[in-house]
C-alpha cells in the first residue's frame, strides 16, 4: 500500500501536529501508557533498574526497508521486532521504546494508522510499553524506534568472548528472508538469547541482520576466523549457499561455543526448551594461516552493503 | 551550508555504511566510549540505575530545523541541547545517548564531520555519552536523538501539580530566538531544572519549546488557565509581546510557585545560586470564569504550529 496521498484531508496534514499525536496515542491503545509514564509530558518516567540496562536504535523506511507491496501493519511491527532482535542478541528484555516520525504532510491518515496498529500489537505482544516519540515534516516516510532494556538473567553476553577452536551454532534457518515473507513474519528470539546468557558454555552473540557471511566475522576472536561446514548451513526453503550466506534479514542468533563444551548436553537441554527450533552447529573458529579440511570461509562472500548509490 | 553535494568522491556514498561508521565514531571522539559501553554491538550496556529514569526522543532536520544558512556544527549541538532540555524540565540529568541518522547518499563528507563534531563537543560539554546510532539511506538529512537519563535528586518535576492561585514563573527571556541566534546558542538549563525540583513550593515544570502561549495551557489546573502580567513578561531584546510568546525555540523553564510560598525567600535563594540569570514572575493560574486585573489570558496566541503544509 502506498503511504501517500494528494487528498489533503485524507493526510496527515488535515489533523495538524497536536491531533496526530493524539491519534497516535489512540491507535497504540493500550502500548500507550498515560504520562508521566507515557506520551505527554517532556520526557517519559520509567522506574529505576537494578541490572545491567541496554539501548539500541534502528529504523524503518520507506523506499528503503519496505515498499508499496508491504501492509502497513508489517512495517509497523517490523520497527519494533528489528530492534528487540538486537536485546535478545545480548540475552536482554525490552523495558520501554520511543518512535520519532520523519514524514512528508501528505502522508495518508489510514495508512499511518495502520502502521501505528501494526506496532502497537507487535508492541502489545513483546510487552513493550511505547513511552514516547517525536513526530517532524520531513520528505517520504521514516521511522525511528528506540529500546531500552535490561538484562534478563545475571549475565548478558557481547559480540567479543569467542576463542580460537570454539563452535559457531545457529538458530532457524537462513537465507530468502525477503521472497518468503520472513523479513516481516520473523519473530524475535528473545526467550532463545536470554537461554543463552544463562549458559556459561556460551562465550558470545550476534544477531544476523546483514547476512552470515558479513555478521560472522563480528564474533571471530583475534587473529582467527569462522570456518563453515557448508552442507550444514541450515537453509530455507528456496535459498542456495549464497543466498543462506548474504542474503540478510535473518534475524536469528549466532552463538559461540567454547571448544571443549559438552556439546551432546547443550542439544539436548536446548531441545528440551525449544523443541520446535532449529540450534545447528555449522562451523569453528579458526586460525587465519589454518585450514580446517571440508569447511569454507565465508570471507569472499558479501552481506547486504547499506548506503551504496 | 549547503549539505549536498553532486560529486560522489566528496559524499558519504563514497565511504559505504562501515566506513561512514568508523568516520562517526571518530568525529565523536571521547564523546563515544568503546564497546560494549558503546558504539559497535547489538545495543549498548548501561549501568543499573537506583533512580527515576527519563527517556526523551527528538530531532533536527535540514529545511525544517536550519537551512543552508546554519554552521554544521550548530545543527549537530542543537540536536543534544533541545533533549537536555527537556530533561532539564523534569529535573533530571543525562545518562546516555543514541543518535539515528537518514540521510541522501549525496551528504558531503565536509559538511557531516562537523555536524558530529559540533555534536561532540557538546556532549563533551554537558558529559553526554553517545553510546550508539543507526544509518540509513533516505532523501534529505534528518538525525535524530534519544537521550536517557536519571533524577538529579530525590524528586522530578513533571507538568502537572499546579493549583489555580499557583504564581507562574519564567527563565531567562523570551521570543526573537531565530534572529538572535538564540535557538543556536542557547545553554539547557539543567542546574535551573534539577535546582527546581528540588524546591518543594515548584509544583510543575516544562520547558518553553513551541512558544509560552502554545506551552503554558500544559501547566493549567483542570478549570484553570494562565493570566499573565504582559508588561512583567522579559523579553529578549528585538522581541515584542507577541515574539514573547509565539516564537517559540526559548528553551526557558516555566515553573508553578504555590500561592503561599515565600516568594522573596525563593528569589533570594535563585539569585544566590544564579546570580546571572533572570527569573521572573510572569502571571497566576486563575480560575477560567474569574478575571484577574492588569492580566491577559495567551488563549488568543498560538506558539509554532508543525506539520502544516
Amino acid at each position: 500500500m502506498n503511504p501517500f496521498t494528494r487528498q489533503a484531508a485524507r493526510s496527515v496534514a488535515s489533523l495538524g501536529e497536536e491531533r496526530l499525536i493524539d491519534s497516535l496515542r489512540l491507535w497504540l491503545g493500550e502500548s500507550s501508557p498515560p504520562p508521566p509514564r507515557g506520551i505527554g509530558d517532556d520526557c517519559a518516567v520509567l522506574r529505576p533498574s537494578r541490572r545491567i540496562q541496554l539501548l539500541t536504535v534502528d529504523s524503518v523506511i520507506y523506499g528503503r526497508h519496505f515498499d508499496d507491496r508491504a501492509r502497513p501493519e508489517d512495517a509497523g511491527a517490523k520497527l519494533l521486532k528489528r530492534n528487540l532482535s538486537d536485546l535478545a542478541a545480548m540475552g536482554a528484555k525490552p523495558t520501554a521504546a520511543v518512535v520519532a516520525l520523519t514524514l512528508a504532510p501528505s502522508v495518508t491518515l489510514d495508512w499511518i494508522e495502520r502502521f501505528y496498529r501494526g506496532l502497537a500489537a507487535a508492541a502489545t505482544r513483546y510487552k513493550v510499553p511505547i513511552v514516547g516519540g517525536d513526530v517532524a515534516q520531513s520528505e517520504g516516510f521514516a521511522a525511528i524506534l528506540t529500546l531500552l532494556g535490561e538484562a534478563a538473567g545475571p549475565r548478558i553476553l557481547t559480540r567479543k568472548g569467542a576463542r580460537t577452536g570454539d563452535w559457531i551454532y545457529v538458530t532457524g534457518q537462513l537465507g530468502a528472508s525477503l521472497q518468503s515473507g520472513h523479513h516481516f513474519r520473523f519473530e524475535p528470539r528473545l526467550a532463545e538469547g536470554a537461554w543463552f546468557a544463562r549458559r556459561r558454555e556460551v562465550r558470545s552473540m550476534i544477531d544476523l541482520s546483514d547476512g552470515l557471511a558479513k555478521d560472522l566475522p563480528a564474533l571471530a576472536p583475534p587473529g582467527a576466523e569462522g570456518a563453515l561446514f557448508s552442507s550444514a548451513i541450515p537453509r530455507r526453503r528456496g535459498a542456495g549457499l549464497k543466498a543462506a550466506l548474504c542474503d540478510g534479514e535473518d534475524y536469528e542468533l549466532l552463538v559461540s561455543l567454547a571448544a571443549r563444551a559438552d556439546r551432546a548436553a547443550f542439544a539436548r537441554s536446548w531441545r528440551q526448551s525449544f523443541p520446535r527450533t532449529r540450534l545447528t552447529c555449522i562451523g569453528r573458529f579458526v586460525s587465519r594461516n589454518k585450514t580446517l579440511p571440508g569447511t569454507i570461509r565465508p570471507g569472499e562472500y558479501r552481506g547486504y552493503e547499506h548506503l551504496r548509490r
